[in-house]
């Protein structure tokens, strides 16, 4: 069934004042398909029907609604409603709620929970954010070196269904060291008398409490996990993350990605719900840093006034090549940059490659200047009214655009890397003003070198 | 440990030919870790590094290698060793690695594993690239209405190692229709004369064979699930994937999108792998159209000639600033159209919302404009030797420009989208040649009606 007619069902249910059926008909949604429709009603309603939804139900689906949503409904409620709902919700959704709250309202809201929930998510608080420790959390299973399979079991039975994962289980010493890992399966498959050290899995991979989310995410994709552990600086177990928040972290990091490459300071909120002035905040920087850049582009032009003012209308016929070739150079060189930022960030490409990278590109630059230059070269001859030597002269700025634009782009991403910048930054745009200007001197020193102006 | 120094140990008992105890520290790797480091030898050394592993590992560690790596470990085993393989991998990875070898290779190592898995591999291989189907596993945990905990736990105790996940159980019905799921924890829960029906989710969110992995991967992600059920045109349960299998999907598609952004025809292959032709290749088509397009651009110069070769340099003073204009104007039309592309992509942005967009992005744009023709009326006043009458043609023009750039960025994409293309195709490249040709008219027009030329 397509959300429009759920809504349409539920809203009838809601104006007809028909709770016990509306509460019905909510028990047969996905908690993501209800928090989708909570958002399509007004303050009062959401709250209506927010507070039909069963404790754990409710909890759940508060956290898959977005800040706004969440504002709202918290304003609608009093505190001691509040601070039940945040005492049901998972420890890393409640921590992930809070943070985005006023400092004042956050305290208010811990000081109503239960003590050790509130020394909880406190630490967490305390976290960078972005860090490993903020996304992870803390309800996994764990048990120490002699348990035996059959009290694992009883204890899985008794508490498992409280916890983000019960897949794996972890192993501790009795200073809380992560000594390795025990499949589920593993457990399943194994006599009651066993203890779990015989069936552990030593090779764990983890990560530490203030590695970037980013680091998480690779390293969860390298090794095609399903949840990795989280450690301090003492290799103590802290928390786990679970592969599908690492989702949302990957799609938060490309989004990331998407916005630098494209001159923009990154945002983390939806299009839709940011307000104009904030994107053109985000959007200005750049826009005013490449603009003044572009000084230069236009002292080059300036600098060749004398070609540009010759006999025959050749400045003109240049002039209308301008627009071509430095978009041609542009694209070439944000063919290369791309592909470049793609590499590193999934890993594929590392500094040291930036020799194979360069010649690789050089290469492709090659084939791509001869093509290009040779299909303008007859395009110029054939097409518009200006001569062979025109279209020489353009053709063969163009090829040597082409080059520099490949070289310039595939370069400036490792560059960057090196020197502890993000690659994502030396995209199209950056890499556009900088083959500009190249292109532009090879046009014109070519034009005046050639026809002796 | 790091990489380095996990290869220069194993190396080092690799020519010392100390196989036990190369066997023993492999022992010790993750099985990606050892397809990292199989790829650093010669094919000889290869062969006899992955003899030495473990069956089940060996199978593991080549569902991790790449084509290149597969294929030459392929190539120097023989047909039977290969069959023998095939036949140890799980049925996605031993599709997956057969969709990229010649037809007639595929056939004879089909004729060597046995009936049952032939007939699975080749209904596999039936399925459309990258649809559910083809990614999907079939090692899944299925039971039919009627069987209680007490028999699913001893069914699972029984082959659920073998199994891809068994978190999650799929309930049938006699023609293996999906009826519902059941979580391993709620099993773990129950009592075992408790039949499966009644603590099954009836909920179930699937997909169909013939969906494409960017709709599965949008669903997952939506969900925030862990595995989703792959059914047929009739319902029947066919398969599963997992949420690791996803995160991949999601790394292609982004990377799809990055290369389309960037005027590139998208690729599978790792960058450092794919030959100097095969990018030229990639490269040249949107290259060509575009360089082929900007020839409007340059007719647009030609048209206003008179403008050009007018007195007392103002023509040079325009052209001068020709490159400021266009790339600021480009620069502006990319983060529009970055934002819609990317807002798409992710469901924040539907077609029924190109009004609110729109209008959103006309009044970024305006204060964009106002801010950026201000500076840019300043700059060129205080800053070059041109007069206020230049400097406020440009500026003028730079205002208009980018109000035009804006709503031309957002809206192509959604207009793509329309038209069922992918949106991003309309991204920078695109936009940037329609931004150029509207910028330099509109500079023109001002210009000659101003200066009255």
């Amino acid at each position: 069934m397509d959300f429009d007619r759920i809504k349409s069902r539920l809203d009838a249910l809601l104006s007809a004042g028909k709770k016990a059926e509306l509460r019905g008909a909510l028990n047969m949604l996905n908690e993501v398909d209800i928090a989708e429709y909570l958002e399509t009603l007004d303050n009062e309603k959401m709250l209506v029907v927010f507070r039909l939804l069963p404790k754990d139900i409710s909890a759940e689906v508060f956290s898959y609604m977005d800040n706004d949503q969440r504002t709202r409904i918290m304003e609608a409620m009093d505190d001691s409603e509040a601070i039940k709902l945040i005492d049901d919700m998972f420890i890393d959704d409640a921590v992930d709620f809070l943070e985005e709250l006023p400092a004042g309202v956050v305290k208010r809201m811990l000081q109503g929970c239960d003590e050790k929930k509130r020394q909880l998510i406190n630490q967490f608080l305390r976290y960078p954010e972005n860090s490993a420790g903020s996304i992870m959390t803390i309800e996994y299973m764990e048990f120490h070196l002699g348990t035996t399979v059959g009290q694992a079991m009883a204890e899985i039975r008794r508490t498992g269904v409280d916890k983000e994962t019960i897949n794996t289980l972890y192993i501790l010493d009795d200073s809380r060291k992560l000594l390795g890992t025990v499949g589920l399966r593993k457990l399943l498959l194994a006599t009651d008398d066993r203890v779990v050290e015989d069936l552990m899995n030593t090779q764990v991979i983890s990560v530490h409490t203030t590695d970037d989310q980013e680091v998480v995410a690779d390293t969860v994709r390298k090794y095609d996990l399903l949840s990795i552990p989280v450690v301090d600086h003492e290799d103590r177990l802290v928390g786990i993350i679970t592969v599908d928040d690492i989702v949302d972290v990957i799609e938060e990091e490309n989004t990331e990605d998407f916005e630098k490459m494209a001159a923009m300071l990154p945002s983390d909120d939806e299009y839709l719900k940011t307000s104009v002035f904030t994107l053109a905040k985000n959007r200005l920087p750049w826009l005013l840093i490449l603009m003044i850049s572009a000084t230069f582009t236009g002292m080059i032009i300036t600098h060749f006034e004398t070609v540009l003012s010759s006999a025959a209308g050749i400045g003109v016929a240049l002039t209308a090549c301008i627009p071509m070739l430095m978009d041609t150079g542009g694209n070439c060189g944000a063919q290369a940059s791309t592909l470049a930022i793609r590499g590193l960030a999934l890993g594929e490409i590392e500094l040291k490659d930036i020799g194979k990278v360069l010649w690789k590109e050089v290469r492709v630059a090659l084939i791509l200047g001869v093509v290009l230059a040779l299909v303008n070269f007859l395009r110029i001859w054939f097409f518009t009214p200006y001569d062979k030597t025109v279209a020489f002269i353009v053709s063969l700025a163009m090829f040597f655009t082409i080059i520099i634009a490949k070289s310039i782009g595939c370069t400036l991403p490792l560059l960057a890397k090196a020197i502890h910048l993000d690659p994502a930054l030396m995209a199209s745009p950056i890499i556009t003003t900088l083959v500009d200007a190249a292109s532009l001197t090879v046009l014109f020193t070519f034009a005046s070198t050639i026809m002796k102006v």
